[in-house]
């Protein structure tokens, strides 16, 4: 199945939307320009074009194989996979001087996106090697980067986090594998972890493995948790691969979707593992990491709403059928001519379009918060804290829906396997699950991002999108209809907030009751502000006459957005102000 | 999978939203007592239960397999089909004259819904000759009737609809399908069918088709139609079969889900069809039984709903992880517990609660419409005519929801095929697409139940709310809460038919932008309204101390649908009244 990397409306993201003055004022990007970044990702969007998006349909069909001790995997994923690492893809945002191509993170959501888009299977491997990178980037030890870092992040290695345990998932407090030093230095990793996605797999020589278990005598819960390297294969003092380690693959699971990535269960007998920093600082380590794996989530939200959207849209202008209902023609006409596949069609384009356009502003304050100076570091932190639950969570919630939209847009045909798009809506469901459920998301942007510091960012989100506001009343009637939607919504954002602060300390369960509503408010408002944006640009190119098709397509969008998704934030506000009783209220059964 | 019948809602809606003493008021009914109806239903619960509900794993697993000429169901499909038809269960709401049960509607829905829920795929079988006896009934001749009707009614036979072709879908005036006249008064049928549910399988001993084709020099579209009985083997005049006809399975579909219900590619060639009614009168015959098929359908949205909610409350009761944010507890908690899957849960369940009241209101419009003296009966029908849509329409988007939420309050073991929960997220993908999809339904309820008798069924069943909202107001804090929010989202509905009735003829394509929106928004205060009135009887009944634990539960889900759900409304309206030029703007490029 064809795709077609969407460089124009990244590079419009990148130019104007991701903050890429400030991202390139940063001495760590100091000498990288546009059109480096331009040229990288055309060459990278060629590649998911040709060499990934063709294996998607052999990757659902095939599937990963386990065949009782080895995963093997479909054969076109190797010669694939041999291709990515050689042209150096895997290293495109890491740091130079582990051998990466040092691009920031703003071209690397992109790449992240597209490889996706192409394929989600494929895309994991890479986005959990990149987790394990970050961790060890952050965290590791200087013999621990030397030894482990620069072949994962050429991708000759890949990595894989290995925290959930069948007692333990959201709740990794019950962790129960444990780590027994030995007399060299080392410790003696054994216990059950499952689903670890590219847990065993035969596309990388080695596998490094990050493992959360427990020291003897640490303490319960999830203060008594360790981070440990164990690497599949032991690496010797020289860099070569020596003994296999003591960790097995049991199974793989029997998946809805994205059923070439193999999603394993681990068995550590005694393997071999290494500390990384401070025992019991284990889950502080992952929360680091896990703020960068949460966005590539969200942003694979992304990738497969505009897979699904280029599916729709084609099959739309392709199929006829039945007469238009304003009689412009006696003959049937392409669907993409009625009505309500007219608004399904938009709903697919601006959900992704405009997380995509959230995706590339958080990625610029993330490079920030991770190169910036101090105190602008720190409020670029707080920013990017406040929106990557945003992604993650707003983001993959919406694939689902524009993956199931772009079923229903091709009717029966949608229901058949052999077109593809049932494919996007299978693959999609995972996405607001794994890294965090929605509610986990919810949880954290409450309680760590709006309570901890009493609603001083998300106030801040606020004030920037009233100047959004603001830009728009100075537009067209079309930017001034985007303001009013923006302001209401702002205003229900602002009465929200206010009572989630006012009762979260006082009535906990019933402030929480609101987080899901509050994650997909505040997702909504600050995607729209993100469009808004883009429209308040837009208008400005069209009244210069420039790039006038894209331009005009831009503020269509955002209209869209404004009048049919952003409306919904009303419905979230009620559920907040008023729907906690209906979940507690004595004598409630479930 | 287990699976417990609801008989006890389905019963307290029969009860008190069905209109039960006006559907037994009729003369047809007139025998038949509340305690005969609940008897039946709890016999064919239990046969549910036991017989049914185990089959989805293996037919989802197996599917319906096709050997080159003949489709073959998994064999646990053959056993139950029999028993199914030895009990009877077929015939219980057909006329006793031709062997039925006799009872109503209002009973055959909840059977429907129990059927479908233990398995959506063994359920469309009987759903499909439910609507070929139905056709058959309304259309056939005396010696049709004689010849066919009886063995379908039994199930000892299965029948067929055969509407669509590759080049006609929902818009079925590009039939090419030919029927040549024959000497003996019979016609030669000609052509493929596709999407033919149940089309070819070894469950029955005969199938009958029903199929539109056209007859030599008819009108071209829709109005060239006629509509014919293609049995699989030949009726002798005795009533055995005789000789194999001429219509041939060239292959079934691999489909997301009810893969146990083959889906046929049916090739007619030269097959013996015999016309049913006048000539070029078939699309009009097709829509007197769609009508009946839809809302059977909505139901399906229902069933597989409740299936999804029953697995998800169990498991969260279950399953546990985690503190409870309110300190209630230092160790983890079923997650029940906590506030996100809690408000999950009861959104499934209010969601599948409200389906199921609005299916039993309008199941008693249908019985009446059906069996009413003249006037009441054209009221009856005008009002089950508007109410189809929504059932059909609201009910089976809303079950895409709920079985996606199923899959949520999983978390990773939702996405594991193992767990179940998966197969109702896709068997539900196809509920808003076959049967019309819910853009069609949304074109039949603008353009026929509302434009056509200029608004006036939709101001009597506003009106009808409005009298809800007044029994609510005499009620406690919580009725007064939940009449507040009917009472809001009524107002929006006038303000949405009111901009509806004055742009439609105006600005076709601006109205039908709003329809499949004015679809949702009127399902939603429709099943509101029902649940609020479940709410009305559920607090006399409490006053009065009668049967406390359910008669609670029925307020608490009232009162979530109205802080939780109903509050949607306010974007529907919103996308109606502005959202139109965001579809239709010049230079909007899709």
């Amino acid at each position: 199945m064809t795709y077609q990397a969407p460089i124009r409306d990244i590079m419009f993201n990148i130019e104007h939307l991701s903050g890429w003055p400030q991202v390139t004022s940063l001495g760590v990007y100091s000498d990288i320009d546009q059109t480096d970044a331009q040229a990288a990702l055309e060459g990278f969007g060629r590649f998911c074009e040709d060499v990934i998006a063709p294996l998607s349909t052999i990757g659902d069909e095939t599937g990963a194989q386990f065949n009782g001790t080895q995963v093997v995997m479909p054969q076109p994923y190797e010669q694939a996979y041999g291709q990515f690492v050689e042209m150096g893809w895997q290293s495109l945002s890491h740091p130079t001087e582990f051998g990466g191509m040092g691009l920031p993170r703003v071209v690397g959501a992109a790449a992240t996106e597209m490889l996706n888009a192409a394929d989600m299977s494929f895309g994991l491997c890479p986005l959990l090697t990149d987790g394990a990178s970050h961790a060890l980037l952050i965290t590791g030890s200087e013999d621990q980067k030397k030894r482990y870092l620069e072949p994962l992040i050429t991708g000759q290695w890949s990595g894989t986090m290995n925290l959930t345990e069948p007692q333990a998932g959201s709740d990794l407090g019950r962790v129960r594998t444990k780590a027994e030093p030995q007399s060299d230095g080392s410790f003696a990793v054994s216990g059950t972890k499952i689903f670890i996605t590219f847990g065993e797999h035969d596309l990388s020589e080695n596998i490094v493995h990050l493992v959360l278990a427990r020291t003897p005598g640490a303490p319960a819960g999830p203060k008594g948790l360790s981070l440990f390297i164990v690497p599949k294969y032991l690496v010797q003092d020289d860099g070569s691969l020596g003994d296999r380690n003591a960790v097995t693959c049991v199974s793989i699971e029997h998946k809805l979707g994205v059923r070439a990535s193999p999603t394993a269960v681990l068995d550590y007998d005694k393997a071999k593992g290494f500390l990384i920093g401070e025992e019991n600082r284990g889950l502080e380590y992952m929360f680091v990491m896990m703020t960068s794996a949460r966005f590539s989530v969200g942003v694979q939200g992304i990738a497969v709403s505009d897979r699904a959207y280029q599916h729709a849209v084609t099959y739309a202008q392709e199929r006829q059928q039945s007469r238009p209902v304003d009689g412009s023609s006696k003959d049937a006409v392409p669907i993409v001519q009625h009505p309500d596949v007219r608004r399904m069609l938009l709903r697919m384009r601006a959900l992704t379009e405009g997380g995509r356009a959230l995706a590339a502003t958080t990625a610029g304050w993330l490079d920030i918060a991770h190169n910036g100076v101090e105190d602008y570091r720190r409020d670029a932190d707080a920013m990017a804290e406040f929106l990557v639950p945003l992604v993650k969570g707003y983001c993959t919630e919406r694939s689902v829906e524009v993956t199931s939209l772009g079923v229903q847009v091709h009717g029966g045909m949608g229901f058949i396997e052999e077109t593809g798009v049932a494919q996007f809506y299978r693959d999609s469901r995972i996405l607001p699950i794994y890294e965090g459920t929605t509610a986990i998301q919810a949880n954290d942007l409450l309680g760590r991002k709006v309570m901890r510091d009493n609603g001083d960012t998300a106030r801040r989100f606020s004030g920037m999108v009233q100047e959004t506001v603001e830009e728009l009343r100075k537009g067209s009637a079309k930017a001034k209809g985007i303001a009013d939607r923006l302001s209401e919504a702002r205003d229900l954002f602002e009465t929200s907030l206010a009572w989630l602060l006012d009762t979260a300390r006082r009535d906990p369960n019933a402030a929480f009751a609101g987080g899901v509503p509050f994650l997909m408010l505040s997702g909504n408002l600050a995607t729209a502000w993100q469009l808004g944006r883009s429209a308040v640009i837009a208008e400005a190119k069209l009244a210069q006459g420039e790039d006038v098709e894209f331009m005009s397509q831009k503020v269509a969008t955002a209209q869209f957005y404004a009048h049919h998704i952003l409306v919904e934030c009303h419905a979230e506000c009620a559920r907040i102000l008023q729907g906690s009783p209906s979940l507690f209220d004595d004598g409630i059964q479930l």
